[in-house]
């Protein structure tokens, strides 16, 4: 059994696609992961987000330590068995969540200081606590803990954040070795440094030189827009090692999808098709729509009439609009279910344009649609 | 293809076990039927509901009249085609939730006028509007027009509201013949008479005078309590034609079910399982138990180890105790399935007991333990 394993098909301008080999199961690149927040991607079941075709989901490391808590989790046997996934989980490390979601948080250079959102209960998180937590969930990719850089930040803000983060980065290293988990699972380095080259490229070195089994590119997503993002994605994943998978956390919107795939990067999180889903927006290829709008209340035909997925084979827009409007749980579902599926058919398009040599192609056909700008 | 016909394999006691036969398919008798309220069992896809073994499920008229609307409906095919279940719908008359959900109900010989829940506005239902409505949305077994009689009441108010409805019954009968749908659709009457045997006898005269597919009990399951209901249902079923299937409306718990079933009933529908289970609240062979309950929290065993669900195979009562906890949605999901399947299999069993003609020992086994006083 291989503990991990990146091996690069083919590649098409920057873009590349592969497979990620792990104990419980490949992991086909560029890759999205649904995110199962607390235990559960939210209004799915596990045999439908597959079927969806995901080959790895996220598990917030924040929410669980709270709720069961990670201790509770590992009696039970992790976070697998618990929620009834058994192909790859990739964990954060908390360290963005507890300062979005928590009180009182005071960071240090020892770790996060804070109160839980739920019961005002007081925590430490630090790189060695939060490798324990992912240890505790059974995670196989776990994520170094680290400070995502507010936006904006001046460059000695950001300097300062980022070069606490590389020293995290060592210590969650340290925590993470040593242990028999370390022998199954894998450990990413996040590369910060805000809109900044010179600090992107200071943040690669090191972790380079502490040695990851794949790196993220953090401190993206967090309300540069689009058009700073590629500014930033365009040096960025090439500051990195070229044989490991680089992960852009958090994105995105489809559009931002394709556009990161051209800059090289191979696997992506985002809440938007879950979220945005169970709010009343679709994804179609013609762009987002929100079926609450009383202009679908007769609309017989499917959410988007060139999507696969069993829900728009089997639903009208009228259905769903009913659902919403009437605040029932199978729009939540039915939803979810076509959205992350537009997410994952996007995906193997991409991967299939640049196995094919046709990425650009792909990408300004699939965005010209989207935005209607084509 | 055969409208309806109603045919009975084996008999123990007053009990029948058989098959209705529809254009939609068979309905194995006794039956269950989940109740689909909005045009959705709640929490569940219409395959999943079909998986755990329900041959019906039943929509309201009332709730459907407002939202979407009954001629949109129409327009868009049918709740059939609609929410996407193409099996046998019975549907209510809206006679009784106008009268527990509206506003401002004013009930008159012609029939109730009420206002919208949704949005305070006007209308009118009658014994013609309703059979309009239930027409309109496709019902393949149609209820007549009733008022439920309030409990308790006195006999002279509990005979003057049964009187009215069977006029209305026949007005029902007169409005539901000679359109093509008719040709295609099942109508039942339902008796009243509150808890009075002479006026369930009046009643059931009467229905049978005008003649009707199948026959319902109303009037049950208001407040009076099991020992009362199971008064009433010792001499209720025996009034009404032996060759006819007979419903009794809103009930019940699995024990309410399994007594009514003894004493002659053959169809049945309730919101307990799927409501309930919105609510934490599943049903086991041992008894319903709250998954809200702190007990729960690390007990890695199944809702009910004598339960064949899916879900009882695939997650512990400590996973669905911590989505119960946490407000998700998955929570609603399996907690549906696994309450709608017990009420299936419960179904599969009593029709299996009376095939061999061991209803009584199965009963006294199921109510004992179900009760813990067996």
């Amino acid at each position: 059994m291989t503990r991990f394993d990146f091996s690069i098909h083919a590649r098409d301008g920057k873009a590349r696609t592969g497979t990620i080999r792990m104990m419980r199961g490949d992991i086909r690149t560029p890759a999205f992961m649904p995110v199962g927040t607390a235990a559960t991607v939210k209004a799915m079941k596990p045999a439908d987000v597959r079927a969806g075709g995901a080959d790895i989901i996220l598990g917030n490391t924040y929410h669980l330590m709270l709720r069961p808590g990670d201790e509770r989790m590992a009696r039970l046997g992790g976070l697998h068995r618990f929620m009834g996934w058994d192909r790859p989980i990739l964990t954060d490390s908390g360290g963005y969540q507890v300062m979005s979601l928590s009180d009182l948080t005071k960071v240090t250079e020892e770790g996060v200081r804070f109160a839980s959102h739920l019961d005002g209960s007081r925590h430490l998180l630090t790189p060695e606590r939060s490798m324990e937590i992912q240890r505790n969930l059974g995670s196989d990719i776990v994520m170094a803990f680290d400070e995502c850089t507010a936006f904006p930040a001046p460059h000695a803000v950001a300097a300062k954040s980022m070069e606490m983060s590389m020293r995290w980065a060592k210590r969650s290293r340290d925590g993470f070795d040593g242990h028999e988990h370390a022998g199954r699972a894998a450990l990413f380095g996040i590369q910060q440094g805000s809109m900044f080259e010179d600090l992107r490229r200071a943040s690669s070195q090191a972790l380079t030189e502490i040695g990851f089994d794949g790196y993220a590119i953090g401190g993206l997503a967090v309300g540069e827009g689009q058009p700073q993002m590629f500014e930033v994605l365009d040096y960025a994943p090439g500051l990195l090692p070229e044989d490991r998978p680089r992960y852009l956390m958090g994105v995105g919107k489809p559009d931002d999808i394709v556009g990161a795939v051209q800059r090289g990067i191979d696997m992506f999180d985002c809440v938007l098709p879950t979220r945005s889903g169970r709010n009343g927006q679709a994804f179609t290829h013609d762009g987002p729509i929100n079926l609450r709008n009383a202009r679908f209340a007769e609309d017989t035909g499917p959410l988007d009439p060139d999507c696969a997925c069993p829900v728009c084979h089997g639903w009208s827009r009228a259905y769903i609009h009913h659902l919403i409007r009437s605040g029932e749980i199978l729009g939540a579902m039915l939803m979810t279910e076509h959205n992350l599926s537009f997410y994952q058919q996007l995906m193997a398009g991409l991967r299939e344009a640049i196995g094919e040599g046709r990425l650009e192609t792909f990408a300004r056909a699939f965005v010209g649609r989207y935005r209607k700008d084509g």
